[in-house]
């Protein structure tokens, strides 16, 4: 398993940055003031460059929304009880969640991944990949959520994601979650990570209350010192397996397994970006690969963010997780594809260039 | 014209606020954590406002790019020659410009509006409206821009547009502006209608440098003190004929219009917020039925906006106008409107709702 994912790490490379001067200049000819598309430029000159300096094409797009259970549940760091998660993927599965909706708008594929979701297994569909690595993580507040090995095989599922997607011609991916309590663990994951405080970086995830969320930051010190070793360990990969969940490690592995089939991912919200933190402290040169999709409500994000030097496309106070945030942002990248592809440059339209 | 005009106001009116709570509940119902879709619930609940408690539905949209010319490029205020006005229509009409690309990506009909661009008519073309009202405004750093008459039937243009969508069951609209040295009226009439002063309101445009700012800075003084009598009359039909521009009143118009009926209206940048700040000071009623797409990258938007308090609801470093900003809003506006209508509530799916 350790050598599989040594290999696929290996299988990741920077960017060329030699063709930045190509692409910039193929911006600079369109028929519009240098720049003046702001971050939709930027975009679409990252996605030439991360298609090594094709295209840049948009789709198909994909979204795997993982879903995962926690431990951590059990101290009451959630206002949903934890069979939510079961109910929300039959959701997913039945086309009425959130993610369901604007993915679709967004035309997007969509499917849900089971990563370790409480109870048995569902019925088949062909949307929903079943690859269970238990049913639920173990309650970080008393020990690691995960064994090495667990963790490692949740990285393994994210990475075969991306290549099962690369398979079918997949451009662009975007990352979503489901699991009840999961804003615990991704606060966890981000004060290990960056060295941030509980106190600080604890919110109230779906709605918790002020006291909610002091109760909850405690679950967190605590987890963090019941995992104390592997925090100073500074193994990036024992730091996910103490702290972190199903879904979000398989969400790491996605970003890997993207980073190394050279699709840009779009990044969802807080517990996204706890996925993309762990990708990133494993293989830098993810950066490269991703674009935070937005910034979400969830207080500590914009910490996270700022910790990591990243800048959120999208400011629109979303806190739902699943990948709502990174199907509004794929429509942006479809856009900047787009224009980069379609639209005519000044001596194709007969158009006076500005003086400058 | 002024009775046709005030007969178009007196059919605004302010949306039924009784709907909200329903509007809500049905929000609320759906399988989420309440509010967790943020502006996008915002969104949607505006638009079920606006549509009288019906829908929301978003589709068909369309954009009208409305192109004008300014006497005031004579002052030498723009990076770009006046002629561009013209090529750029023409390659409005190619297809080739950033408009065309963002507005079919986001599913979005468009039409070119000639509302007083320089030089004589354009070939046919069945996205091409030709209503000039004059080949460019009068130079406003010297008197008044346009006579009110002239605004009026701007104004009226604008009108007449909103109802031709609405004959083709349009149910949301989007502003776009082409004019050359046009950031010049719109900070004027910021200046005008919100008591800012030129030096902290005025931007590069297309790319000024620094010493361009300050000399287009002293124009729009010249501008306001030109046409005194106008600024101080307060009468905000008087304000837009002295420093505004064709595009800019059938814009303000067309605001108006999207009001009257009951269309969402997606306000695009820097020269469309003083179009809207124009509606807004005729008819403060038309800010029930807008939503101002983008934060523009020209630094006296920020202010301006503020001003009216009004937010964004991009921010994505755009300065191009064109109605670019309005396009990648509309498929925020689509999103919302199909979670409101997709998404299945919390009994349909049989998930269990969070405690609160």
């Amino acid at each position: 398993m350790q050598k599989d994912f040594d290999a696929a790490l290996a299988a990741i490379v920077p960017v060329d940055r030699s063709l930045t001067e190509k692409g910039q200049a193929h911006l600079d000819n369109l028929t519009k003031p240098k720049g003046s598309l702001g971050r939709l430029e930027d975009l679409a000159l990252q996605m030439f460059l991360v298609q090594n300096g094709e295209g840049p094409v948009a789709d198909p797009m994909r979204i795997y929304t993982v879903a995962g259970d926690h431990g951590v549940n059990a101290e009451g760091v959630s206002l949903f009880p934890q069979e939510v998660t079961r109910q929300m993927i039959l959701n997913f599965l039945n086309g009425g969640a959130g993610i369901n909706v604007l993915a679709e708008t967004a035309g997007a594929q969509l499917y849900v991944v089971d990563a370790g979701s409480c109870g048995g297994g569902y019925d088949e569909h062909p949307n929903l990949i079943q690859e269970k690595i238990a049913p639920g993580t173990a309650n970080l507040a008393e020990g690691p959520a995960m064994t090495r090995e667990q963790c490692l095989k949740a990285l393994m599922l994210g990475i075969s994601l991306a290549d099962r997607a690369m398979a079918d011609g997949v451009k662009v991916l975007g990352t979503g979650d489901m699991g009840i309590s999961n804003t615990t663990p991704s606060t966890a994951l981000y004060c290990a990570y960056l060295g941030l405080d509980p106190e600080s970086m604890t919110g109230p995830g779906t709605g918790l209350d002020k006291a909610g969320v002091a109760s909850k930051a405690l679950v967190i010190h605590k987890g963090l010192r019941a995992n104390k070793a592997a925090v100073e360990s500074g193994d990036p990969i024992e730091i996910l397996a103490a702290l972190g969940g199903y879904e979000i490690a398989t969400l790491a592995g996605l970003i890997l397994g993207g980073a190394k089939n050279r699709q840009l991912v779009c990044v969802d919200g807080f517990i996204s970006t706890a996925a993309y933190a762990a990708a990133w402290k494993i293989c830098p040169t993810v950066q490269e690969y991703c674009v935070i999709s937005h910034a979400s409500a969830e207080p500590g994000h914009a910490t996270a963010v700022k910790a990591m030097n990243l800048d959120p496309l999208l400011s629109l106070g979303f806190r739902l997780g699943e990948g709502t945030g990174a199907a509004c942002a794929m429509y942006l990248v479809r856009s900047a594809a787009d224009m980069y592809t379609k639209m005519a440059t000044f001596a194709d339209a007969g158009v006076t260039e500005g003086t400058d």
